[in-house]
């Protein structure tokens, strides 16, 4: 499968839930094209394949290439998903249900199509071009509204059978701790994510001990923001930080239970809440990790800030699909 | 590499504290042949390797195998080791130190030898020939003074760098838990190996709750064997049972975490607690898993008890060594 001849082009695309991305590679990996585009999820599952389909043509254009010479395309999606299939499921941020991604692209661009979870395309693309190049087992772990994980072991993106797994971010770290948006109780997003840390620095704004950050947003934890904790913080808000750096710490905690099962030698982490805050949470997270990990990993690993931002998991995508696809 | 001949055998050997066993298998992996001896590790590193040989070259014997006939050994033995090097650094149990294990075997038997830990050797065999058959992805754990862990993916035993991982035992289950023999606090090894199980039932026994373990063993927790408990349970001693369900309900909260990362199809518990006690580990390891994973992942994997009992590390070292130096 694949059309690898020379002037074949790989195509990496990162749907998100308001916007969209599309990157065009060369045979050596050189891009030659890209074209963002706004989801607008809701105007329907057809709508929204169409466009797909118009923000990877937009991008092929950009750099040139005739829809007949893609070789493969990678998409990086929300889930769940069917990963063989190469179906969406139902994902929860865009009301689409049972979305044909990958018959729909292959018909279009008469090429293969590969479809992986998000998260695992923006670690394999740090693994491949970012902070996590020519590692033998990287850990990536993106802090937001969830907190996402992926691990590529050496080269291959782990996953579970017909789905993505490597939940970081439902591992309990404290038993019968809050609840958590899955249903159970104390993972560790439900004490760490952005929501979490929103709701204890509204708290605090409310009780007068972080007075930028009620200046600037209010008690509305929808207003508090990534890049409003990083502002408050830098402005003086002390409580703010405390919060901050407990929730980073608790994702060293939940980290260092990967570290003790995959011995990586990379943890990289990213995300919005990290790029606003990169020091803080690779100090923090390093620094718990290393306590809680078994003392003889230690020293193996590394904790790196992600290099690739919003391009991540296009370039993963990309890269995968053609590594997947070229291997069979 | 690779003596892969019609009549060529590989070797399985496993290295216990006090036992080893020699297996030795055809192409067809037929076993041809096998020998118990005693480790005598008190009698020294090199006496000890010696030891290795002479029982490797009677499992020979007994099958009819002359020594030039082996196509590769495979090793199961404590830890830490140096995985690429075939050397024992320091085994706690042994008190040898690095003992050149690959160099002593490739030198006497005139064939590769691969070297690997005990519990991921005891995995392989069992996703090889035992519990975990034709799994995707297998995790194995395997209580004891340890409570040692690994996992095979996709046929491939997940290693660290030079070095076994897996180290489900040392997963934090408990923050500010009891201190663990690694030194950290609230591993799951503090809260649920032997050591811990005998502890608590000796304080069952001294306060008059397990009154037929009291008589049987009294509150030395060095007497409070897996066949003990096992025996306490069976004449009535609900206090026992409690404390060993608790345990193992444990394991299961351990479990769930390696189940959100790798999302296996099969879990597979072994060693002597499991053996004496069976349904009890099985349950409460199920149910406890099955109510802390992540609710997508809950109904995709099964527990099972190991099936090979003693020769699993055998098994999987010899399919392992083979495995390895045919795909070279």
């Amino acid at each position: 499968m694949g059309n690898d001849k020379n002037n074949a082009v790989w195509v990496g695309f990162d749907l998100g839930a308001t916007k969209m991305l599309a990157k065009v590679y060369n045979g050596g990996f050189n891009e030659l094209g890209r074209n963002k585009s706004k989801t607008r999820s809701n105007q329907g599952m057809d709508a929204g394949l169409q466009r797909i389909v118009e923000c990877i043509r937009k991008a092929l254009d950009a750099g040139g290439v005739p829809d007949g010479n893609v070789a493969g395309i990678g998409v990086g999606s929300p889930g769940p998903l069917d990963l063989d299939k190469g179906v969406l499921l139902s994902p929860p941020n865009l009301g689409w249900d049972n979305a044909p991604l990958k018959k729909t692209l292959e018909k279009a661009f008469k090429c293969p199509a590969v479809v992986l979870n998000d998260v695992d395309a923006g670690v394999y693309g740090e693994y491949r071009q970012g902070a996590g190049r020519k590692a033998r087992c990287v850990v990536g772990v993106f802090p937001g509204t969830g907190i996402g994980g992926g691990c590529v072991y050496e080269g291959r993106i782990i996953r579970g059978g017909n789905k993505s797994c490597f939940e970081i971010g439902h591992c309990r770290v404290l038993p019968d701790g809050p609840l958590c948006g899955c249903g159970r109780r104390g993972c560790l997003e439900a004490v760490a994510n952005r929501l979490a840390i929103a709701a204890a620095a509204s708290a605090a704004a409310y009780r007068g001990e972080a007075p930028y950050l009620l200046a600037q947003a209010g008690t509305d934890i929808a207003k508090i923001r990534s890049s409003v904790l990083a502002a408050s913080i830098k402005a003086g808000d002390k409580a703010v930080e405390r919060i901050v750096r407990m929730a980073a710490s608790w994702i060293g905690v939940g980290i260092s239970s990967a570290v003790n099962l995959m011995n990586p030698d990379v943890v990289v982490l990213g995300g919005g809440l990290v790029e606003a805050m990169p020091d803080i949470f690779r100090e923090e997270v390093e620094r718990a990790a290393r306590e809680h990990v078994m003392p003889e990993f230690e020293k193996d690993f590394k904790v790196a800030v992600a290099e690739l931002g919003d391009d991540a998991v296009a370039i993963g995508a990309a890269a995968w699909a053609r590594e997947i696809l070229t291997s069979k």
